[in-house]
């Protein structure tokens, strides 16, 4: 009993990896963006900058593995290492299919590159355009669920968010026994369905179920100005990633360029209500972040720099 | 006249920084295929993998000093690092021109490219398409010629020779001036005229310089099968970078897919009578490529691995 306990108790793995968190040039130590997210058995990429591919290599992160690559929009700094990962998915024979997710323009000038470069892929490519009028479901598999929702950025942009969508209730397998709940039942009543018996018997989800784990979520917020309004949209996300692309002394630059400050971000950490906030996309001009960090730490104290190489836990 | 001599007899700046040197897919610490030629006040980047930005900003090499970019063919792993290099040095602002030499489909997918991620280059960028016929000159200019070769790959793929035109002979200029030959006629005479003078008297050239230093010559062989009667063009390069992908004992594969082998690159160092050769383009399947350079040794004795970060002085 114990053990069937501790496995139905376990956290599936929801973790994420930062490849890549340079705004439009790399420099010596940051790439452009990119970033690795587990859910359970279901591996996506976040964007992806030039270098992603070697980033994967660097952490061993195996690029096969990847089933979903989201884009969230088409500035270089953010797909121009698609076509790079792309064929070396090829040329290490993978037969696996893979949904891409991003903008309409996107699959045509992959398919131009592709002919271009005279590769062929060796696996089924299924892409998904993505909207950029409204919040939309873009990925919907047992599990979990992806959307996306428009930012506000100097072209179309897209944010993406990542939720469990398993049963929130742990079966309580003893109840269901005494009660005489046949097992076939077991599914509906873990997703809080009440059981009816032959006889007419009702007997409430919660004599049946303990609490279980509440489903987790992940709120990548992409290239973007400042835009309260989104809050009500990423609501209790246990970690948000926001871009922070200056110190909030070049508000001015921020606002021209349709990027947020540190303080900005942590801003929205507080709106959104989250658990831990991200912090990346930085520009160029700061080798040094920890001014940065600190500047968003005085907003939201549970501010992190998405430096790479980080993993992160949810 | 001892500072005026040691002017004279300095040999210029020739030199080769290696960028990238892994053949289609990168490995931890081998990018794809990109190198950085300096002739003189002349810098040319050849090829262009992905990754290469980063690889100039890691070697400390000023991306905005490039004037050329020599793509040999349309592989991801020659030039998909090219749209985040050119994107790159429009952020930073770049003026100058640029002279892009590459197959003529490069042009159409590079403005597809820019046009696709919202990019706008801020300098001139002329186009120079490659002949995949015949050997040709791709660019000329005083004290340099480039040609293009074609090679045996299996989509169209030149190479490039980089020529020193400068004068080879040093002006005697105590036998100039006692014979009386004007300043303005030193030009011809280091270019190997003689001169006349008013009087009818001819002045050979030999009596009025002295040996000077030779043009030297780079020759970048990029992917191709084993081909011999090539060796005639590439005749008295100082220096031959010549792609082998692969040991010989894998012979087959390299002519199955277009290659060659570290054996083939040292006959063709011998055919061509080069001083040096350096191999480059290693398949991902080598981690050690002591044993590859052994084996190329054991041809040409003058054989030198292209290493990332390695620079060489013609």
């Amino acid at each position: 009993m114990i053990f069937g306990l501790s496995l139905r108790c376990v956290q599936k793995p929801f973790e994420l990896t930062i490849l890549g968190t340079s705004s439009a040039t790399p420099t010596r130590h940051r790439y452009p963006s990119a970033q690795y997210l587990r859910m359970d058995g279901a591996y996506f990429l976040i964007d992806c900058g030039e270098g992603t591919q070697m980033r994967l290599v660097q952490y061993n992160l195996r690029m096969q593995k990847i089933r979903y690559i989201l884009i969230s929009h088409l500035h270089g700094d953010h797909f121009f290492g698609l076509p790079g990962l792309l064929t070396s998915m090829s040329l290490f024979g993978r037969l696996d299919p893979l949904t891409l997710v991003g903008p309409p323009d996107l699959e045509a000038w992959l398919n131009h590159t592709l002919e271009a470069s005279d590769s062929r892929l060796t696996f089924p490519l299924h892409f998904v355009p993505t909207q950029t009028e409204k919040a939309a479901t873009v990925l919907e598999e047992e599990g979990f669920r992806v959307s996306s929702f428009p930012l506000r950025h100097r072209i179309a942009c897209t944010g993406f968010s990542f939720e469990e969508t398993g049963p929130e209730l742990r079966l309580n397998v003893d109840a269901c026994h005494s009660k005489g709940v046949p097992v076939e039942a077991y599914q509906a009543v873990k997703m809080g369905e009440d059981y009816r018996k032959l006889d007419g018997t009702l007997i409430p989800n919660a004599e049946l179920t303990l609490p279980g784990h509440k489903n987790r979520r992940y709120a990548y917020v992409s290239d973007t100005a400042f835009t309260p309004d989104l809050a009500p949209l990423l609501q209790g996300a246990d970690l948000m990633y926001h871009e922070a692309t200056f110190m909030h002394d070049l508000l001015e630059r921020a606002i021209q360029t349709f990027h947020s400050t540190s303080v900005q971000a942590a801003e929205m950490a507080n709106l959104v209500g989250c658990k831990r906030l991200l912090v990346g996309h930085f520009s160029a001009r700061y080798s040094d972040l920890q001014p940065l960090l600190e500047e968003a730490r005085t907003v939201f104290p549970g501010t992190e720099l998405a430096i790479e190489g980080l993993e992160i836990s949810l």
